[in-house]
């Protein structure tokens, strides 16, 4: 085992976790900071840098299929493609939750789903009511869009207690709080950040993909500065290349949300 | 008064109602079909074709602004100018409801909000939840997005018993219903008008102006066709010019969703 410095080994403790017990014969890459990557190959952890083969970045990716016209064949093929691959998760519309649930069961393949999604602007008790039936229905990842009124004018305290009653929702479901960074200040971006951690939160996320742009080296990086090591960064929105994806990674994404997940970790 | 078709009086008596006891000193288009308008002046009722003055159609619209940025200071001004104007309503997400209720108090303009919007993917017991909470808050008109991934499957039981459910949850007030008919065949858009109509609901709409195109003339000439005058139909997504206004009315269109309102009624 190298010398590994501890960031790194702070940050892929989620990945770890996930992964504990997985068979890992081909290379897999548990996590990456500041252009390095950590790979685990058996029970041998390395580094590396940049150039490491894209399927290894499966196990980081939220497999996602959100759009309007979604269909159950579509949702059918995002299951199979997770476990094909070994995404970290299916991402879906909470309609689709049941189903995704259901076709993944006794897999380690995670359910997540969105929350007041994408504007941000249901009601508190909304979001929590829609977290409660998720987790209910399987979800075990929530994504929920921060109140974004709130947030444009200031109002921590709303943001703060909007968040929490998800959290409280929430239960054991993994949170990942959505910042939409591409209508926020970078100051907006840390106190949201702050605000996400205040609340237990176990990601930031950058964006819906709903917006008019998505994620960027400089907000990953900006998100895994503020909330350090303590919470998970979620890069999503305009992924659609292994460079892109790669370059989110290593600015310190710790999971990708993408659609065409499966196009991006094939070399 | 003058010979008024049996059509165009029928697809005029929600706004009539509305406008009851309204002072129509200047002229005020009321409704249209097929090419013809209806224009009250006082208590006199006209016909007229194509070229009314735009701000007669004010009463038809219903004065939005759902984009995630949306501040207080933006809900403010919109309530400001639904007053200003005589808009129909405002429209506005979930989390500024109260706000817009609040500012509206004693006036005519009626306050909406949407539901399941803008993917049409929450479960039913969300949109049913979502719905009475708007309600309580103050909201009577509610556009709801149709299970769009129900329809795509031609799972007609689940749209209609989504529908339902918020139009209990909806009590009195004005229920529409969004097709996103961008994402529809002209058949799914038929079955979907017909089952909005067996469900209760007070209008059908085309689009939430999210999706890949909003309005055409041609998508409300079809579902006017289909509700005939038992149902309203309203015209939102993409309408931006006095002229696109006035085509989608005279093709049929009792209101109007847009958020340039006070631009398109200028003349």
């Amino acid at each position: 085992m190298l010398d590994v410095p501890p960031d790194l080994l702070a940050i892929t403790a989620e990945t770890r976790a996930r992964l504990a017990g997985f068979p890992c014969a081909s290379p897999t890459l548990l996590g990456a900071y500041d252009g390095y990557g950590l790979v685990q190959t058996g029970t041998t952890l390395s580094l590396v840098v940049r150039q490491d083969a894209p399927s290894a970045f499966a196990p980081l990716i939220d497999h996602t299929r959100l759009v309007a016209a979604t269909t159950a064949t579509d949702i059918d093929r995002l299951t199979n493609e997770a476990a094909t691959h070994g995404f970290a998760s299916v991402c879906v519309s909470p309609f689709w939750v049941e189903r995704a649930a259901s076709a993944l069961a006794g897999t380690r393949i995670r359910v997540g789903t969105v929350v007041g999604f994408p504007l941000g602007a249901s009601t508190t008790r909304s979001k929590a009511f829609e977290t409660a039936e998720a987790v209910a229905s399987g979800a075990n990842e929530i994504d929920v869009v921060i109140a974004l009124g709130a947030v444009k004018a200031g109002d921590w305290n709303t943001v703060l207690d909007d968040l929490r009653a998800v959290r409280s929702a929430a239960e054991e479901a993994t949170m990942k709080v959505i910042l939409e960074t591409c209508l926020l200040s970078d100051e907006e971006k840390r106190r949201a950040c702050n605000i996400a951690r205040e609340a237990n939160a176990n990601f930031v996320k950058t964006s819906t993909g709903f917006a008019s742009a998505g994620a960027t080296v400089e907000d990953v990086a900006l998100l895994r500065h503020t909330v350090g090591f303590d919470l998970g960064v979620k890069a999503s929105g305009g992924i659609r290349t292994t460079r892109q994806a790669l370059d989110l990674i290593f600015a310190g994404a710790s999971r990708l949300g993408l659609s065409g997940s499966v196009g991006v970790i094939s070399p």
